[in-house]
């Protein structure tokens, strides 16, 4: 790959949580992120809705510049990825198929628990995917519709939300799990929680931060660019953090406040989008 | 008007709510519902986009049989009612405008409280509507964005919700209002909670049962059809309750569950919408 930058889409300010462990991860490589918060909701689109926005998403950012594509979106993971593979020269990253691998991976007794939105639960991606890889886990999911606004009112340890999230856990904890997939990109943000209600005995898989691995994985197998590790600390010490810019198509007064919460840092946000 | 079927529209759900008002109040007159759940929601798309949904769904409405026109929905009403009324003979009813009367009539000590979704309090339409009646009277609002989401989930009395609605309510009983507009189709069914948080001395404003309220005294003042209170009632006996379809441009399992808590009663839901 000649182009490091890494381009990172998703419906609104979520996809954030997986620019930010890109960002700690890959201090070099610069990022172009892209949030379409003017048709946000993805989950409620039809899928062939979803491929020509994903396409519309991932072109914008090719124009600004990115090497490499990254659906941080759920919805548009699960319908768009094979579109944009076909489509698109620059290779496509995005944030269910790594969890999954991880998850898999992780579980001894073979009980995964997902929590997640109405439209990725009922969607039944991960009870698929997790199937076709081994057939013999079972796996509990959980709808929490709930926990994208109470991330988004900035109640990430109110009492409210530590009630509903015991109260989602608990027919994931009676059905056994030991290995809890966070099916969206905004539940990060609740994982402190999340870790308290579940207990010690299960882990957690964040598919932000496994979707950064893999990227991170992807550019350090790439020799010409990437040496080896102790090279790109260096040459990230050296250049410092390289640039980011970060584009919506829609501004709202809350975004930028809800958007620093995501990303960990201050953040500018510029109105720009697919025409 | 030679039609009395009534047509009513929302982004969703919602609306149910109003149609639940008008087959209480006029049982008698045939309905046809429509709910938009394939483009939900409207509270974030731009003006142009909401008139042409709109007319689109009125048309779709007008297709099915209906004479006169509820728009049902707070996002359509703020900015597709004009256009509406310019293009369609139909007479055209709304939610938001009966429940402002109701308010600016209530209102003792002049300060009104308004709970809405995020885009209805940022829309600012309640504060500019009351002013040009009254510009003596103090509008304090609270974006609630949990409560759509808790309606939908059916928690209608769980410790959670009582919790959220009471500190949604706090800034408003603080700033000593004496009248409280729901300003969201979703919020009737929540209307017993709040009103025990809010207590006995605040008014309550429904917009559902305001808009249905308006579309009564306007049929009622069409004598040729309404000769009297007591004819209507007497002819709705005779004719028992008069026939309503509801129509959705989508479905899932959960929308017939959803639908039944918001209409009071068992629901068929057709599939069908504008092209």
């Amino acid at each position: 790959m000649d182009n490091q930058t890494i381009g990172v889409f998703d419906s609104g300010v979520g996809g954030l949580t997986v620019a930010r462990e890109l960002r700690r991860m890959l201090p070099a490589a610069p990022l172009v992120y892209f949030g379409d918060t003017a048709r946000t909701p993805y989950g409620t689109k039809s899928p062939e809705t979803l491929i020509r926005y994903a396409l519309e998403d991932a072109r914008f950012l090719i124009g600004k510049g990115a090497g490499l594509i990254v659906i941080a979106c759920h919805s548009a993971a699960s319908v768009a990825t094979e579109a944009l593979r076909q489509e698109l020269r620059a290779p496509v990253f995005e944030v269910i198929t790594p969890s999954i691998d991880q998850a898999v991976a992780k579980t001894k007794k073979k009980v995964i628990g997902l929590m997640g939105t109405r439209a990725t639960v009922s969607s039944r991606v991960y009870e698929r995917e997790i199937g076709a890889r081994n057939d013999g886990i079972k796996v509990y999911s959980q709808a929490c519709p709930l926990l994208v606004p109470l991330v988004e009112e900035g109640w990430f340890d109110a009492r409210e939300t530590r009630m509903i999230i015991k109260r989602y856990l608990r027919p994931l904890k009676n059905n056994g799990i030991d290995t809890l997939v966070l099916g969206c990109t905004h539940y990060p943000l609740l994982k402190p929680v999340i870790a308290e209600k579940i207990g010690k005995r299960v882990e957690i898989i964040d598919p932000s931060a496994e979707a950064a691995r893999a990227v991170r994985d992807y550019l350090e197998a790439d020799r010409a660019l990437y040496a080896t590790r102790d090279d790109r600390i260096a040459e990230s010490e050296r250049k410092g953090r390289a640039e980011a810019r970060f584009f919506m198509s829609d501004l709202t007064p809350a975004t930028e406040r809800i958007a620093r919460w995501f990303l960990g840092e201050n953040v500018r946000l510029e109105r720009d989008g697919p025409d």
